[in-house]
């Protein structure tokens, strides 16, 4: 057994029974009337982290939940890295499907069962007990810097004007994020790339009311014949997305990567059961997985226009609408891409309606090359814990403070999570393995002594 | 002045006297409470049938209104003409709209305004008419049969039947009706056309679950993206219809009605305008009159799928569905179309999605084609009265009873209607010109003389 082995084992009980003082606060974002709760919770981080050995720790205001910041600087020559997680957890509802109290943790079969054993607490106390490791044995050769946010579970609302107004409190060298899950236990995997997102609502107007379909058919223009007319010309025959540009900036998935995506066990047949789908579809030259996370797409969420009701009406409608979107990889830009569309849109639409084209929002994608210096550090951390190279697994939804701390802050983040799928976040009965805690912190460790070398 | 013309003068008074003690019975079929106006209307349509010379009047039961029939048989070898129309009328609200009582007849400005002034009292009431000057100035040469009902204006739910029951009373070679419109007061025309109608929905089922659209968005096909690209695919560049075997019944537009349509007035910077439209669509090829009563249509009446609120919502939906329909024109047949539509539908698919093709219902479509004798008669009874040669005009809309007629009794139907734009039809203040009563009776006149001769 190794020494870091030796102290995990030594240290577990009270490592613990500090983790379960901050799962039997029930600091859930979502409920106004835990608003204490989120205080309580704030400040038991503090003296944790204070414990494990940071120099100063700030819960610092917010027009929401506070934001904690704690630090250990050994060297304003050595490279800093900035570790984020939260301490908000979920709602517990519905309570009677757990086994045990959410808020009061148990062990059982080797596993913690509680709300935020996993999502986020476990996880970033990960970080927080491999700090505690290399400080208390003088290993700790980077700078340190935490920041806990109270309100991922509600979509971050104050995170970004937060890193806007801290840039240089939050000055860093890599981020290292630890709420995100792994293929399986046997099959340790890095997070390296997040999709982002344009979203648009369409709106084709044909005439100025409702007309006979008998008096007016095929005379006037249907909206609705128009808008599938529009959305039929998005994605070619190979499930090309047709918008002029819309690939300028996608960069190709390196040959290395898509070897190690091809090691990935997917069970196609498998997948294609769970949906009842005869077929898979997408881009012509890549996988399923490649598809679903490393390629762009083009998916209309939502259409309405005209009659909708039970039985006919044999109407040519005045309106019709649709929801699209795409998701976007890195390094599309959501903003350029949302004004491709409209130009593409306003270029193929008939004369003989008017479309209105209104951006809703988007997100940046984000991508960690998997030859960038820090991912190959933490790759190496996983390697010593888990005994194998990671594989490194593309999302394809989107965590949008990831990209916001490429924007923002202008550094890149790995993903280092330990969750596994049956970990159950968000739902009754969360768990987190003991196995993947211990794992956890000794990758983390290891991926502070390699990048430390670099 | 001419004979006829002389007789309209001389009984003007009498037939307004006994149109008006049609109009005064409210006969709305609609309501039930006026079950017994419809019984009236039917009685007193019978004494003044015999009062212009009729055999014989039977106040026929159905499942709903009774049918009146009535007969004049002057000869067994002669030719049989048989009238049709119908002696209920819509409801009068809004009440509050009428400038005089709708069921109290007023004659002002040269028009009677009433409920049924024009649909269809006063247009019946012309046949009978021209059948009492044939009668009792002994010129009638065919044989003549009466057939009103009293559920026209609910969708004749009793009328297939009792034709199939009744063939051989209702035996006749040809069939006129008085229940359409001219193109105006000046330009007498005669309907020619009648569109028929195919209507189906059409469900699209992609995954078994709304999906999270960043999670398979590009590996699992979407159902409105498969439904727009059906769609997409069923009208061409140049407006055809692709539905293969779609074409394949349809009767070009003879050029010496193309010409007679090309002279039909039409301003189509002001039909633009009215709609609100930059650019007609539609067949290449053909006239907007043309694309819109001689040409079959194609239109989504509705769509609807995936998430429709406010805002937005990434999902790639399970399922998406529409209401689609055609306008068929004669020669098509409905059922044959609904299945070529399905039959290409599951052939243009994509695997990736199921396809439900559901027939909603259909149609038959209506054609007189201009160069038959009897069409003929009638424009010669037209030309007479009116001082001008009528246009054929076809219609893009659908009168099941006319292919009904021609279905069960395989006889055609000359719709000699004498109704203006300007009638208000179904709405407050319905009049009726006494210059269209007595042209309309001159052209019937004619029309049963020119009849006779052929």
């Amino acid at each position: 057994m190794n020494e870091i082995k030796s102290y995990i084992k030594d240290n577990e009980k009270r490592m613990l029974e500090e983790l379960f003082s901050l799962i039997r606060i029930p600091s859930i974002s979502a409920k106004p009337e835990h608003k204490e709760d989120m205080i309580k919770c704030a400040n038991r981080w503090k003296e944790l982290l204070l414990a494990a050995g940071v120099d100063k720790v700030d819960i610092m205001p917010t027009k929401g939940h506070p934001i904690l910041y704690a630090e250990k600087m050994v060297d304003p020559k050595a490279k800093t890295v900035l570790i984020y997680g939260h301490y908000d957890v979920m709602p517990a509802e519905p309570l009677e499907l757990w086994k045990s109290n959410p808020f009061e943790p148990e062990i059982r079969d080797e596993h913690i069962w509680a709300r935020g054993a996993d999502d986020d607490k476990g996880q970033s106390f990960i970080q927080a007990k491999a700090f505690e490791y290399l400080n208390k044995n003088g290993l700790l050769q980077n700078n340190i810097k935490f920041i806990l946010e109270g309100e991922e579970e509600i979509g971050s609302p104050n995170l970004e004007a937060f890193c806007k107004e801290h840039k240089e409190l939050l000055k860093s060298d890599i981020i290292l994020v630890s709420d995100t899950s792994m293929l399986s236990a046997e099959l340790p995997s890095l997070t390296t790339g997040l999709r982002g997102l344009a979203y648009w609502q369409l709106e084709v107007t044909g005439p100025n009311r409702d007309l006979h379909s008998g008096h007016f058919g095929g005379a006037v223009a249907n909206p609705i014949n128009a808008l599938c007319g529009i959305i039929s010309k998005m994605v070619d025959e190979d499930g090309r997305i047709t918008i002029p540009g819309f690939y300028d900036k996608v960069a190709d998935i390196p040959a290395e990567e898509r070897q190690m995506i091809a090691q990935i066990p997917f069970d196609e047949e498998k997948y294609k059961k769970a949906i009842d789908v005869a077929e898979v579809a997408g881009e012509k030259g890549y996988s399923t997985i490649e598809r679903n996370s490393c390629r762009p797409s083009f998916d209309v969420c939502g259409i309405w226009g005209g009659y909708t009701g039970e039985g006919s009406k044999t109407v040519l409608p005045s309106k019709a609408y649709a929801k699209v979107s795409t998701r976007l990889v890195a390094h599309q830009d959501y903003e350029e891409i949302l004004q491709l569309f409209e130009d593409y849109v306003q270029q193929i639409a008939p004369k003989s309606v008017k479309v209105k084209v209104i951006p809703s929002h988007g997100g940046q994608g984000y991508l960690c090359p998997i030859d960038l210096p820090a991912y190959q550090a933490a790759e190496r951390g996983f390697e010593k814990a888990f005994g194998k190279k990671p594989l490194p697994v593309r999302r394809g939804g989107s965590i949008p403070i990831i990209a916001t701390f490429e924007e923002v802050l202008g550094v890149k983040t790995i993903l280092m999570g330990f969750g596994l799928e049956s970990n159950a976040i968000h739902s009754p009965n969360e768990n987190f393995p003991l196995d993947m805690f211990r794992k956890g912190i000794e990758a983390v460790i290891g991926f502070h002594k390699e990048y430390a070398k670099l």
